[in-house]
């Protein structure tokens, strides 16, 4: 298998299409993203632990991988520059094996 | 800890059981599964962005852990060539820890 | 980036709360949580796959970020004292890289 990096975001619902531009624009051919709760302890910008109606949570976990470290580092200081002065969430990366680099590259 | 290794497939919900069995054919001794969003670049197999009802999520994240990662590569392998002609989809391995491998074996 | 330690934690919806205690017990400075579905092979502490009414899923998958991978392990090792005899779960930790450690010490 062939190494490659997954970046993680974890943030407000309601920039979810932006991060996925972002991902986009920055190499990434594709993003998975999964409704989320949780609690930060970052001031003002603290998720808070939103009450559930029907399973449905306020923030989304967004996933892409992509083949270079690199990248994956660029994306995280774009993601908190973007965003995280005036939204909450948190960002980083986790080493993966994928079988097909080819179709994490543009 | 032990060095264990994590396997991810993100697929469409249609084929869940089916991946299941096929993680427990191979030895896993369970998974998880969130449902997920998103969107690839594979052409016609391209998960699309899907309008959300309720929190309803289109597509599934299923993970499971293998001690040994020789499993989790076959295990990989069997899923790119028994779906993923068909069903758009992803899968990637993860490092991971665990305190106690026996849990994890058949 | 920096070297840090996720911990996983995939347990019963019901001891959400005292899970996210006990991390913010044990230093963490915030979680993250999905709805989770799945099955485990652990006897009478089965997770068994659930029926979905409306995307609801009665798992749920906490994550945590610490910088220090010993706390990480001194918390799976808690999680299974406090929890694991009498709820269904699994723990494990992965390797992940962070921008900014501060954000994720107390």
């Amino acid at each position: 298998m062939h190494a490659a990096t997954k970046i993680v975001i974890i943030t407000e619902r309601s920039i979810l299409d932006d991060v996925a531009d972002l991902l986009e624009a920055h190499g990434a051919t594709g993003y998975t993203y999964t409704s989320a709760g949780g609690k930060g302890s970052r001031g003002k910008r603290r998720i808070d632990r939103v009450p559930q109606v029907a399973g449905i949570l306020e923030n989304v976990k967004i996933e892409a991988i992509v083949p270079d470290h690199d990248v994956a580092e660029r994306i995280t200081e774009a993601v908190v520059e973007a965003y995280f002065d005036n939204y909450s969430g948190i960002t980083y990366v986790e080493p993966v094996e994928i079988l097909r680099p080819a179709k994490f590259r543009v």
